[in-house]
């Protein structure tokens, strides 16, 4: 047995909140959340705004900004803060007790924050074409009900964390790596953060944020990210996009569980598993 | 010889019966089938209703989802089941002894299981655009010939379960990690469940599955994955999806036999060689 | 110093026509060649025979193919033959004398028969299509003189066996792996069929076919790859393909002629090194 | 800690002035930009000379080229010089001390010939086409204000060089190789040139091309990159492209700076660190 379980992570540490790599990690999330909102905005309003999809990047073009900016920020930031970029991987990842409640909601706030100000760097190039094309706000498109906005977010977001936990398995990392795991004396501990440092992980995590957009982008627009629908609500701000709002955040935080639970209870077994 | 071969997995072996791993794999299959009926058949859906294609992600797109959910799922489920996905590489993968008889019902049983209930819950978002677009059901295009379609399922899948071989090739395995192999110790062995847990295999098996998609989508809609046909046509349900049902069968599994044998015999030549 | 420059192939070199693993190695090449040819010209018949390229995987689904397709190869065939699957590869790895003269005269005539038989599959299924839609054959676009299309070719090519140069260079993969190289002791030596096993090689050479298929499709179709040319060629069997034939071979040798001088001459400066 | 922090590199290091890898490295930039800009240039006019976007690889499809050919030259080129390709990565790196003044100096100006030169034979092929199409040149688009295009150009590039100085960080080489970084004897050391060899950097490095592209195509055309807008600039030689000009080196330089000053204030908090 060439791995350890690494013990659950406290509800409160007070520790975390006296050292720098606690607020760098909280700016790194704000930063990349930042990044995110401002490319894929852009890239929707790029399309959205044209008549003719055909001499834009397309819907398709869309799905690939979401998900190649996921691959390529968790790819960065992996190390400094886990990478999350998103509320509902945090949340997921604090039902799996990898990170401590402290870390999970300043999270949260910054890539809240970061999400509000990448959509309004967008709005500031073109407020006119940003406000009458929808502004890149999640909605649930005609011809759908509620429910199957909801669904739609909740299985979307299922896959995603359920592929982030996959893929930053610790007992896998271990598997895979063909060497033992090194001792880590030094303070720093990734999985701690959530997301171990693993040099593949980004890649299928970004796939399946670029997938779920292929599948549900016609359903409502492809949420799976609390922190991107409130950023673009924001700041859209009409009744159509705050009408819907719930559902992006309602959705994706069950759909975490939900992976949450899967991952640990079916795959990992740990209930059932004596502690050592 | 910094290698293995690693013995052929017997027909029926009692004790993974009794172990929980036996039925997590179980599990592991059912579940990654379901989510790969879910974002594929929901993205067809979702080109196949619109009158103009450049609105949606494409034809390419539908590639693209088929391709890189099987990239996602095999890196997520190589693992805990070996990520087969599809009944037609749980039969190459028994043909060469990589797996038990048992196990080999069991894995397909759970696919097939879990592209229905795929399926369904896309028919579930609406049930009326789902049955006028033809429900995702693999078909013969008009224009070709029942040969047609049985021969691009052929080479297709023996184009995927070929990659699913090469790339998981043990003897490979030890060549290219460049250090010794580690012991296996503990009870899991990876292999013995058809694929090793390779680092970048999931990368060359998803994009066989999206080139093979690439080409043959305008033949036949592309099968090559048993569950996926029988999945979308006990949804879909009606007699133009059941006429040509039995390609999507015949054809992968001889295109999977083809590729056990090629693997085996020409490139492995294990018949010729002593057993030790 | 941890790398040890191989020594150069011989011209010719009698013991592996004994061996086994020569002949696998010329039926993996024949086999690959005639499923690149399959799928890539497979798609180009889907794109080109519809009136709206929209409702097709289009211009940009067919580059994907053929860049995807020597991704996915290469990565599978890459232990057994160096995965060339392209005269002007194998003519670019022989002029370095990474293999012998033999060997890269039964590559090229494996890859030719292979690309034959895998453009008749591809006319087998639709006869009068193929022929009215130009096969896949290469030519001139109207609107370019033939000088056009031979700098097209060089320079494509160049591109390509640079990137197979680069990729698979035995410095670079000794500096790369961080660990010192094991010794060879088998007789199985990968530097000498031309590509080291590298893991992330296969990569960068898809990515290089699919950039110049990208930029060049206009022009001339893009060869860069004389089998996949002469293959489309013989079954399209139509003075219009015959008259350009020349240039996809003398283009895609002079080009890999040159990748070879300045990889060995400006990157390696072989010629003013001491020969230990 | 087990890693080291490299020393910065001094100004001027008349040293590297003698030797010949010193001059292969700028060889080597030169090369690479000459392809980078022969691909994507050629890309761009196959896409904009055509009336109907989809009987080509479209806009989805440039912004491929561009990330593509970053990927596949980093990649390649790497080992030898750094695989900048690009003078506002070279400046970026040049500020955080990671090469000599000399060499970014030289990486600079071979960097913008091999760019003249690569759109230079992209208008040998059809020289009316390629003027009466804008010559791939980068310039504001009606609609947005001179300040939209310098925001976008800051923007763009910053998530460039974030992404080049995350991918190649010394510390997190040392992290993700699980083994102890092995000793540089030789007197070639790749983190002098500013990209340490690293297995997976390329990837996202493309990647951050590939998404800016995708977003800021409709703005400016998105330079990022001076050489390249200043190549296609000189070969266009009409007004209208130098009138935007300074945007494309002003924008760059600033990102550029802005990176460097994120990642080694923020993210390393070097200026708070003793030195050793």
């Amino acid at each position: 047995k060439d791995y350890k379980e690494p013990p659950p992570a406290p509800l409160f540490e007070p520790g975390e909140l006296k050292s720098w790599s606690f607020y760098r990690a909280g700016i790194a999330e704000f930063m990349a959340t930042f990044l995110f909102l401002y490319i894929t905005i852009l890239t929707v309003m790029g399309v959205v705004k044209s008549n003719s999809k055909c001499s834009t990047v397309g819907i398709q073009g869309i799905a690939w900004a979401f998900g190649g900016m996921i691959f390529a920020l968790v790819y960065c930031t992996a190390g400094i803060s886990g990478g999350h970029i998103n509320p509902a991987v945090t949340f997921g990842l604090f039902l799996a007790r990898k990170l401590s409640l402290t870390r999970a909601l300043f999270y949260m706030v910054m890539q809240c924050l970061g999400a509000i100000c990448g959509a309004g760097v967008v709005k500031g190039f073109q407020k006119g074409v940003y406000e009458s094309n929808g502004g890149g706000a999640n909605v649930v498109a005609s011809g759908y009900s509620k429910g199957d906005g909801l669904g739609a977010e909740i299985v979307g977001t299922f896959i995603l964390v359920y592929t982030v936990f996959s893929a930053t398995d610790a007992k896998r990392n271990a598997r895979d790596s063909h060497v033992p795991t090194r001792t880590r004396s030094d303070n720093f501990s990734p999985q701690y953060f959530g997301l171990d440092v693993q040099l593949l992980a980004p890649l299928p995590i970004g796939f399946a944020v670029f997938l779920v957009h292929l599948a549900t982008i016609p359903i409502t627009g492809t949420g799976i990210n609390p922190a991107r629908s409130l950023g673009a609500a924001i700041i859209y701000n009409k009744d159509h996009a705050w009408d819907d709002h719930w559902i992006f955040w309602v959705g994706p935080f069950i759909g975490a569980a939900l992976a949450a639970i899967y991952h640990q209870v079916v795959i990992r077994a740990i209930p059932f598993k004596n502690r050592s």
